[in-house]
């Protein structure tokens, strides 16, 4: 398969530039049966759409998502679920400038490279607004795995550029415009953030999500392994530049006795492996750690080339994200969430026989 | 696919456990005509073996290689490269002790509760035995690239548990047991290695590869991004925790201004991109970090539970790495190799036509 | 991937119901750079369409293509192309007695046992319908086939019923509503398809589809064979129930010295073969011929049984042709376009430095 | 995927030449826990072994399998399943007069062109003996399809040459060595067998395969159809030219009112849908039959050229069966067990937790 389809059985392909007449995506493999609606979709939308708050693009468009298929009388058929967003606020003369040039640290050398042609308007093919249909199609994800498995997966940020942000609780983070799980930081995040506008500059972000009740035994080693698909779909997010999961970098400084998590009738006792052990779910909740770098277009001049080869200085300017991370958070747990679908479905093809006596663990109780 | 097989174009397909007759690979899709002979193949095979120094499990065998396919009179044919290599030494009764237990931190647990079966005799399907058949596929896929695209690859090992390596120089990395770039601290591993020995207790590492002279457009954004396939092979590689292109983690920290890699005629004036943007090779060179967990299987007594969940002491004897970490580097080259000749010939196939007169930058003149 | 994808390389997704808000399907892994519009589609879309004479369905729709994304400025960018049609002429009235029971001969009873839902409306998911998107992202196929290879794909009708229709020229085929390869038997099969609606009645057909210029070398055994594909995408066709390459069935009574072509320095002559060796083009022309059942949706009463399994009698009235075959002259075209397109891109994926001197044999003299 | 694979979830890597080390191929995705011995697979093996008659090539080795993994104690664990087949009876002196020139009908011309290299020792990869690790793996897909749904696959041959043989009963397939069913006409089959070794000639053969019991629902439309997914495991047979479902070609003349199969609370009073309608199988015996070409090999002199283009006349002599089609039952039935197990895995992926309530209707009482 070319590189526009994530998923092997809950396959999503998605299609679209950022100015061009819409994005969108199909998703086959969905079971049928589902109760679904334009709204279960829009309300994932909603949450990742620019012109949120002064701290992200102040692009505005309703994002409007239309199911064009695999729906009747409000339930998934089992076929194809192909979901059209128009776009709507395509300023393209904001982007005309940048046609002849490469951003430093942006998708315009390489696209230009590998195709010999490309879409400058809004970044074309290599736009965050890409990210859209992946969280339409998370949303169809997390709701069938809510339904089925009772799965649930949040994500909040951790670091915004050197501010940690503390966890504090889950509520929190649907109260703020930086999904911070807490409220202490963030006055300070907005000064942040104001003051990174006024330099003309942008900074990176630490993303977590978290994935609980997800069953046992998801993951295909040796190469299809769980947390490898999840690497896969987290290091194919725009601008993510590191994976961790559970203990990450951090397993490195860790001693065997202190990494491994014990086991107990009652529970695991930690979660050092973030809920996979050999590629395979343990039942314990998946935590994926993403780094993310500095948004590119940014307003301080650059030194750069043009499509000749001779130097140059880009400055952008327009409507850009300082920070990329801050919308990342839903985007992230849609991701995941197509990534558990994706495995559920291959995991009960092969063991939907399966039958063990043994307990399953729950979530630690360390 | 199921989760045995890696790559879409240039694609392997592993088999075996640690103890059964044999485990192997088969190679479809590399290019006809290449010299292919088992000395070239080997010399990786050996890089890896085991039972070479006395930090690393003792086990002694040849893993000697045989091409039952593929190559006629010295030169691969282009149809598949089935690789056989038998497994000698397989001490099964060092494992009969733990077929009833689940070893904190280790896949026994998952295998069990995922297939209702497993081999337990010297960790099976989940041995890092497997990962002799990937670094064979790895050494074909080496080898083609260099000689198709003078594509160089290498690693080497940064961190032993808390102890930084600093890079001095390649030349350095097939001088001593650890693959550090250099010997002012060999003498110091050496020790720290001897004392977890005494210790029974494991250890972490971090690994660096990097490949040279990556042809500018691999990869296939949106999902099937270069980035994100290395990714999904290295985060698929044993007891891996966290992965990094670039500056990776230290990305949420920089400015706009300072990660984004600024062109000249000349070149790339830095590589925070680490060889890839948007998802697409730059040209410069792939960087790519690896944190490896401590090996689970230790000599100190853990908490478990077995089959039927009742509490145990799991205390694991036998034959293992105190740090799995230390064999990484042939591996994570043969992964990235692999990951490369596959968008090599994935990039080709939609894009053999392309041709763009702008000069394309080398390596970073930082 | 579930099945609504066609395609390794040259990759199309098909989307839709018969009487959905619309049709349509995502094209990933067109080459970059080649000029294309909407008219280059439509042109296809015209020839399949329903409504274009007495003999078929008479379904009154533009099946207007909008081309959603990866053309930029006319021309291809190597991004996903999504094309959508709308469906506008959807008199769901017609079908609303039959979501109750199962029409002989038709999908009804499958998709309802497979999904436990179904969209009755204009057979949903299983109707002739979903073969505009396909027939659409043929001509995509077709056009670059064309522009990089000079392939030229056409097709013909060759039976009706027990009419046999002899090949004459290839001029006459867009001159009657059959795709006739001749005049002679044009009133003879007007008068056949009046009865026929008069009866209440169906018939079956058969269709023959020739590539010429297609590249030797296409094709990869042992089971991703040319003519495999072209055989999956065949029977894959709505009411194909049969497919040969070549000589076909014809090859059961034959003598090896009478099947087998042999080679001349001017080339093959003769092309029993079908233009396929071994799985892989000869560089002689492609030959199918497909077998096609008649139409299931009839006027005439038959038994069944309803949704609870008590009997009943069906009789389907509304708008079905009375040969479904009379349409899928440019299906099958569109179809095997598709197949070529994606073996060219597999091909050179792995065999673009490949370079013999023997000269290549092109089309038969026999 | 290159094309030496088959499935996507019940999974086949056909690997080997005909007069290399071995033959073999690796099963990834087959369910965990089903009892298999080498035993089971050698059964089959031995159905379609070269040498049990005077009528099929002498070639004379035991075929012998050996599993080199993903069985632990006589079970399987759903990890791959590699089997290794010996090549020990390879004369290599016999073929070394083809190297230079194409034999017609044969994949000599196809192999040379694509790959710029061949292994012409017995046909290399083109062989038939590459049928072995398909049967091998067939076996494995009947077994697991016998104990799970009781589906029983089973062949025979219909037609060799101009003699048609009549279907009498299942019994005698083992009877005689052309897996005729009945006896009625062997006597004569084997006189045209002697007076075509002695002609230097070849003839084709038509093969019919049923599977019975398959559970209803497997098929994935619009185009991975179980019918196309069939389709294409026959045509990519060696020397399949045709390939029919069903009622097959004779659908081109049935009336609508003739070939859609009514259905009564008693089950389906015909099929001519061979057990597949719009792509998903009914529940009634699936139904494939096969044309097959005459042997490429033969004695007789033809025309051909050179690997310089020259002319030459070619004259094959060793050991070649005069009929391929003899054979071909055992291998069409290993395709067929393949394709359900494959869908069976698809199906129930998607559909596990589908439930209808409606009868579902067994086998044809017409």
């Amino acid at each position: 398969m070319p590189g526009s389809t994530l998923g092997e059985l809950f396959c999503v392909t998605n299609f679209g530039e950022s100015h061009g007449p819409a994005v969108g995506c199909v998703i086959d493999g969905c079971p049928p049966g589902m109760a679904l609606t334009e709204a279960d979709i829009q309300v994932e939308l909603d949450r990742r759409r620019p012109g949120t708050s002064r701290h992200v693009t102040q692009r505005q468009e309703p994002d409007q998502v239309e199911i064009l298929s695999g729906v009747y009388e409000g339930k998934t058929t089992g076929t194809p679920i192909a979901l059209l967003i128009r776009n709507q606020d395509a300023r393209s003369k904001d982007y005309s400038n940048i046609a002849e040039t490469f951003r430093p640290g942006h998708a315009d050398y390489t696209y230009w490279h590998k195709f010999g042609i490309r879409d400058p308007r809004g970044g074309g093919r290599s736009s965050a607004r890409l990210t859209a249909p992946t969280v339409a199609a998370g949303a169809v994800a997390k709701k069938w795995l809510a339904e089925r498995y009772g799965v649930r997966v949040r994500g909040y940020m951790s670091q915004l550029g050197d501010i940690e942000i503390p966890f504090e609780d889950w509520d929190a983070v649907h109260t703020n415009p930086f999904y911070a799980a807490g409220s202490s930081r963030v006055a300070e995040l907005e000064a942040y953030m104001d003051q990174l506008r006024r330099d003309g500059d942008s900074v990176g972000a630490r993303i977590e999500v978290v994935a609980e009740n997800v069953p046992v035994g998801l993951g295909e080693p040796v190469y299809g392994r769980l947390d490898a698909d999840i690497a896969y779909a987290m290091m194919g997010l725009n601008a993510v530049k590191a994976v961790e999961i559970g203990a990450g970098f951090h397993s490195v400084e860790q001693r065997g006795t202190e990494h491994g998590d014990e086991l107990t009738p009652e529970g695991f006792l930690s979660n050092n492996a973030g809920g996979i052990l050999g590629g395979i779910a343990t039942g314990q909740p998946i935590t994926v750690s993403l780094g993310i770098k500095p948004t590119s277009s940014i307003r301080s001049p650059r030194r750069s080339i043009d499509k000749q080869g001779a130097p140059t200085v880009v400055e952008t300017h327009g409507r850009h994200d300082p920070c990329v991370g801050i919308r990342a958070t839903p985007i992230a747990e849609a991701l995941l969430a197509l990534v558990l679908a994706d495995h559920a479905l291959r995991h009960r093809a092969q063991c939907a026989d399966v039958s063990v006596e043994t307990p399953r663990l729950g979530q630690a109780r360390g």
